[in-house]
This record gives C-alpha cells, structure tokens and sequence, in this order.
C-alpha cells in the first residue's frame, strides 16, 4: 500500500512530463461548448459527455456510463478495486455557463489559450478542469504507484449550470449503486491570496423570472403617454421593492428561518486573512454595499442576498423610438442560507410581486431553479484528512470558507447518500466564473492535481 | 381662376382612375427602410430622399433639391406660378421608425399590403403616405384644373424620427427662400371615431439616455453577491424614483413653468366626442393611470408625461446565468407642455439623476434630441380656411385636439419663418404609429386628399 509520503518524487516527475499532454486534454474538453441552459447546446452538451466517458475508459475505470436523466446526462464510472479501503464518491459537471456577453471575451470562449500561468476559456475553472484534475490524479496514481488507494465512484453532471432538475431523482433512483463513504467536490476555489480553502456553507439558490405586460402592442408614448401604464417603469417599482434602505430583502418573512453563524463559525470567519479593500479594488468597484452590521465576509457568504442578473424590454437600438414598451423583464435570483427553505421563500416572492405591482399592468412569476442551502461542520473525518492532504501539499492548513454561490448536488448528495461531503476546490481567486474571459491557473491545476493524489492516499491510509 | 366647388365632380373621376397607380408609388417609397435613427439605414435614407424628389421632377414641380444638411438631407421644391395667391409651405418627412420589435409585423415592414381599406407598412402613415397625399393633390389638380391655385413650397426632412438635429439650421440658412405665408404639415391624424381634426397642441420632447455602471465586469452573484451594488437594480430606483404616487414626475421644479389649459381650451377639450373606456378596450389595457385630476384628454395631450421606452442590461437567454451585470440602460422620454424649456428640463433630469444615484455605481445621462410645445391658435385665418375646407369635404367642422406626440418641425417653422402653422394629418386613429403593424386606411388617404385639394382651392380663393 502507498504511504502518505510515497506519490511525491515520482509525481513530481510524472506531472512534469504529462503536462503538455494533459493541457491539450484539458483543451479538447473546453472545446465543446456544453451550455446546459441553452438549447441550442443540447448536442454540444451530449458530445461532452461522451468525451468524458471515453476518458474515463481510457483510464481504466470500469463501469463506465452516459447515464439518461430525462434531460441531460449524468457520466458515471467506478474503481473498485481496494477492497476494505473506504470509497469517495467524486462529483463534478461538465456543463458551462453561457458565454454572453460574447463581444468581452478577449480569446474565444471555447478555445483554450495558454498564456503563462494562465488558462483562459469557459470552464477552465468551473468546472472541466477540476473534473480533470481528479482523472489526471486517478491516472498518476496508476502511473505512479500501479493502484489507487481508495475506491472511486464519478458522479458528472450536465445540469448543474441551469436548474440541475433530474440530479435528485437520478441519486435516489441509483442510491444502492453509489454507496460511498464521502463525497468530494471540487467545484470551488482558493481563497483571496491563494490560500486552500475548504467550504463549510453553500449559499441556496431561487430563480425567477418577472414578466409584467400592459397593452398588448408597443404604443406610441406621445399618443398615450400618461395614460397607459409603462410595464418597464412598472418593473422598476417591482424590482425598486425588493431592498429596503439598510441593504436588507424587504420581502415579508424572508428571514424568519435565517440562521445566524455560531459564535464559534463567526469567529472562524472573521479570522479569515481578507482585506477588504484589496478585493474591491480587484472588483473594480469603489464602495460594498448591502446589509448594515454585518462584515463583507458575511455579507458575501453566511447572509441571503438578492440579485438581478437582466432586465429587457423595449427598444434598445440608436436614438430614441419613443414607444411604450408591450412588456419588461427581469431574471432575479435570492441566494439562500440555513434555514431557508427554497420553495418557502418563492411563495414569498410571488406575494410580494403581486402586492407591489402597481395598476394597469398585469404580472408573472415564473421559476428558474432553486437548491437549499448547505452547512458542513468542520469537525468530520474527512475535513480532517482533506487539511491534512492540503497541509502535505502547501506546507500549511487550509482556511475554512462561507462560499456565496450555490452548489445543489453538494446538498443533495450528503442528504439522499448520508455521507459526509468534503467541498475542496483549486481554481483561483477572480477566476471569472460565469463572467467573460474565465480562467484557470496552471500552478492553481498541478496544487490541485496533488492535493487530490494526497487526499486520496491519506484517506486509504487512515481507514488501514 | 378655380372656384372653391369646380375640382369636386372632375376629382371624383381622377380620384377612382389614380388609386392603383397611386398606391403603386406608396408602396415604392415605403419599400425604403429609411429609419434616421439606424446608421445601417442611412443609405436607404438617402435612396428615400431621391425617389421623393424624382417623384416631385414628374409632377412638375420646380426647383427640386436634395439639399444637405450636415446629417441627412431635407428635399425641397417649389411651384410658384400663382402670382398674388399666397404661398402655403408643405411639411413632411420621409423617415420612418424603426420596425423593432421585427417579429410582432404581421407582414414585412416594407412591403405595402393593401387588404380592403387597410394599407399595412412602415411609413404608410408617419409619414410617407401623407407626403404623397400632398403631391397627389398637386396632381390632381393639374389634371383636373390645369393649375394651382396658390404658390406651394414643399419641405420634406429625414430627420424627423431621430433628433431632427439638423432641421432648424437649415430653415434659417434657406429662410429667403423659403418665404411662405402658411405652413401645412399632415403629420397628425383624424380623432377617434375618424372625426377630421386640427392640432391646436403638441407637445415637446426631451429624450435621454441613462446608463448605470458597476464593476467592469460581471460578477458571479453567487461570489459577490451582498456585497457588489447591482446596477439594474440602481437603474431601478433611478426610474422609479421618477414618478410619484398621484402620478407626477418627482423631479424637482419640473412643474414650475407648466402652463395650465386656458379657461376656453379646457372647455373645447372636454367638449371632444371621446368615450375613456372604448379608447382603453383599443389599447388593450384595462384601467388608465396618471396624474390624478386631470381627465383622461387632458392627461394623454395637454400635460408633461415621462415614459421609459426601453431597458436593457445582463442575461436575457434562457434559463438563469447569475451574474451581476456590469451595467444596465434605459431610455427615457419626457413630453413637454407650453411653457417648459426643454433645455431646462434636462439640467432637472440630470440633478434629479445624480441624487437618487445608489452609492457603489456611476451613472451616465446623455442627450437623445429634444424639441419644444407648441400652442396654435385657434383664430388663425389658415386654421379657418383648414376647418372650411375640412367641411366641404366631410360635411362637418373638425375638432380641435391636443395631440401628445411631437413635431419639432412645427414649432420652428412657426418660430424661424414668422408664419401661421396649421397641423391637420389624415391618418386613422390607432394605427400603430411607432409600433409594429402601422397601417393607413384607403379611404383616410383619400378624403386628405379631397381635403387637401380644397383646403388650397379654398386658400387660394380667400385671398381673391
């Protein structure tokens, strides 16, 4: 059996020699712009995960399948060959976000460029690349050692990125086949300064979208301006009515099951190594908003937001077409912490949005996903050998993190499984998820690629 | 000389034997999408302004010139071989409205389709239907009578439906030569219930832009969001913060110089045959909104309005991508009543702006063309010769209306060339003006014809 110090020379010289190699599979992943949430991609989405599948066999797993969802396709595979060693069940997700605004990528989204450290192209970062970490870690072990020292199952999802809607359903209805001893995702990142971080809250996630109509034809606002209700000015109220002053969701009843951190976790957070002003000045913005009384490392993370990610409607051409807009709308998304129940609060919503549209219009709310809100207490066996893994790796133990965004399946998996789940991811920190210009950082990969051989190998060591 | 009765029964014949040759060249001149306001349309512009002034060569009118202007050309002409009539100016223009939203035509925009009385397609009413109703009548009376019976100038602008920019430099570049005793502009049209109408009332326009900037780039809401101001909801409280709960702007000071309807006017106003609820049923909207107190005439035509005729910014493709958009737009339009300064008005936009502007983002309001009110006169003698020549055609007096849209033009020829301005159009109620589907009726186009033919008899005569 591999000791936990035996990978380390002979990885060094396998991730020097297997580079160029592995940034090219890297590459030929990226290349399929596997959007979940446009339908367009569909193909494109059911092309990506058979490359995945196919790598996966070339590896050596065993059971490899594209596994029907009723939507996109879960990639499944498993290594079962170290008997009485504990089994990680590793999740990822091969879809991407969409690429608009397209205009603001400097290389092509789909194109991997490797310009020094850096790796540009959609789903670099989130999440292609930390999928591949764990297959290169999977290949270096065998390359490495001739065995791996856990068992494995992979879990890829296609929907992660739109309303990962069929993810639940397809666990429950493959429970028996996934029995595992932990989940691990990589599908965060370090944190500010380059520090390995550790998540131990998720944020949830409820989208909806507002569509507010009036006269069902653009009127001439010189003809009946002041007469007509303007759906565009009527969506203004609407969305005007979501914060209050303080910065706070002035949805009635929005944060009756809100959870404050433990004294203990605000401590944990609040020691985090993070200078505010740095990170604005890497966002561009001058100033933070949002709720009085909290820190920014609360507000972005342990604290329920809400934001608007479009608005359209009318005429947005050169000059002015002096028209009443027939309809406006908005998307708009609430992030959610414990103890927040996602279809609770869109109740909430919809009353809220009724309540404040104003006359002569009329409104619909629709949903675009939702997942729950997750907190991962720090004291698991897995944490643990995950800090030790990273402690081995970079010589110091990771920080623990309130990520803001939201992950569904991570919920999913420690509820519906009963496993502990370890969310440990590699990519940098203003990475450019879901943004124009994403990236991924070639040491942020190779830290990442050997935290994972370390982890593995310390969790066969500890069940021994 | 032609007597004010003679065109009538040689009309008719000339009238029934044209109309399919007549409709061939309306359908010529709306095929070009000449919309000012689009640079991908200036050719098109162009090749509008040269078809029109070939058109006014056939019909032997004199002096014909595609005049520069610095922006898109004005075409003028004349016919001045009525000595001692008076000279009556000729107002139109041959821009049009952009099509969007392009999916909403029934039919392609610039195709004319006659279907019974019905004439669909950009232009056919505002304005190049009734631009050809005026050379028609040019026509006609030629054929019919074998001259004019007054001096015609006419002045056909491209720039009417962007900013008119250029038009009132021109005018006072060419004010020699364009040296009339009346100006006639058919921009306008026939009251609900097709009643004939005379425009006593326009109102002005000032048009901006507004454009809210947060972080450079989008930002993953899930990462930042709580802490990052978003600028579509910014942009909200912007346009919210634009109206009050009675429905009046909130801008302050933007009432100061507003000038109440005389005594006389309010009583002409609320004496219009006009029924609220069959006008809101042909809108498609259930209940009229606005400034309380003011009746529902009065509130669409004689009082400031502010309306927003598009917004934009962030994701708007299927599904959820949750970003927080690095800026959000929207273009706003306010309508002015005698006395506002439109210049003046701008300056409140801007204060009022940058004091509801939420910290953490910056805004941008820029110019979108402005144009002031007008009032004419009721006890004009061309306002009267316009009502008997109305009368003789239709058998009833017109109305008198305010009319909510804008006319630049009409203001400045009135204000640059010192002459009585009589705004008299032909276009049906509701005929989508500015919206998809604008059509003009067959038998409107045809009674301004017949009324146009008298109205310069009559003018003619008057001055015996």
């Amino acid at each position: 059996m591999p000791s936990s110090e035996a990978p380390s020379a002979a990885l060094a010289v396998w991730l020097a020699s297997s580079r160029d190699r592995r940034m090219s599979q890297l590459a030929e992943f990226v290349a399929f712009p596997s959007v979940s949430m446009d339908s367009q991609h569909v193909q494109d989405c059911h092309a990506a995960a058979g490359w995945l599948a196919q790598r996966m066999c070339s590896l050596g797993i065993d059971n490899v399948e594209v596994s029907p969802t009723g939507g996109l396709p879960i990639v499944y595979g498993d290594w079962l060959h170290a008997p009485g060693a504990p089994t990680v069940l590793v999740y990822g997700h091969y879809d991407v976000q969409p690429v608009e605004p397209h205009a603001e990528w400097d290389t092509d989204p789909f194109t991997v460029v490797v310009q020094g450290d850096r790796i540009s192209g959609r789903g670099t970062a989130d999440d292609k690349g930390q999928i591949l970490i764990h297959l290169d870690a999977v290949e270096a072990l065998l390359a490495t050692t001739g065995t791996l020292p856990v068992n494995l199952r992979f879990v890829f999802e296609g929907e992660e990125e739109s309303d990962a809607e069929h993810f639940d359903d397809w666990v429950v209805a493959h429970r028996d086949q996934l029995r595992s001893d932990v989940a691990f995702v990589s599908d965060t990142g370090l944190f500010e300064g380059n520090i390995p971080a550790i998540t131990v809250g998720l944020r949830g996630l409820l989208g909806f979208q507002i569509d507010v109509y009036g006269s069902p034809v653009q009127l001439h606002s010189g003809s009946h301006g002041g007469v007509a209700r303007n759906p565009a000015l009527a969506l203004a109220t609407i969305l005007n009515s979501f914060l209050d002053d303080n910065g706070k969701i002035a949805i009635a009843g929005f944060y009756d099951e809100v959870a404050e951190l433990s004294p203990s976790a605000r401590e944990q957070l609040e020691a985090l190594p993070f200078d505010d002003a740095s990170y604005l000045a890497a966002l561009g913005v001058d100033q933070s908003v949002g709720e009085t009384g909290r820190s920014l490392l609360e507000r972005r993370g342990a604290r329920p937001t809400l934001d608007v990610h479009g608005i359209w409607g009318g005429f947005r051409g050169e000059g002015l077409m002096t028209v009443i807009p027939a309809s406006a709308h908005a998307k708009v998304s609430c992030r959610l912490v414990p103890n927040q129940e996602p279809g609770r609060i869109a109740e909430l919503v919809r009353k809220h949005v009724s309540a404040h549209l104003p006359s002569g219009v009329r409104v619909e709310v629709s949903s675009l996903g939702q997942g729950a809100p997750l907190e991962v207490p720090t004291d698991s066996w897995v944490v643990s050998e995950a800090a030790a893994a990273v402690g081995s790796a970079f010589g110091r133990e990771p920080v623990y993190v309130w990520e803001g965004g939201s992950i569904p399946a991570c919920e999913a998996l420690g509820r519906l499984l009963e496993v502990p789940v370890v969310i440990m991811g590699f990519t940098p920190p203003n990475c450019n998820t879901h943004a124009p210009n994403e990236w991924m950082s070639l040491s942020c990969y190779e830290f990442g690629l050997e935290t994972v051989v370390r982890f593995l190998t310390q969790v066969g060591v500890a069940a021994q």
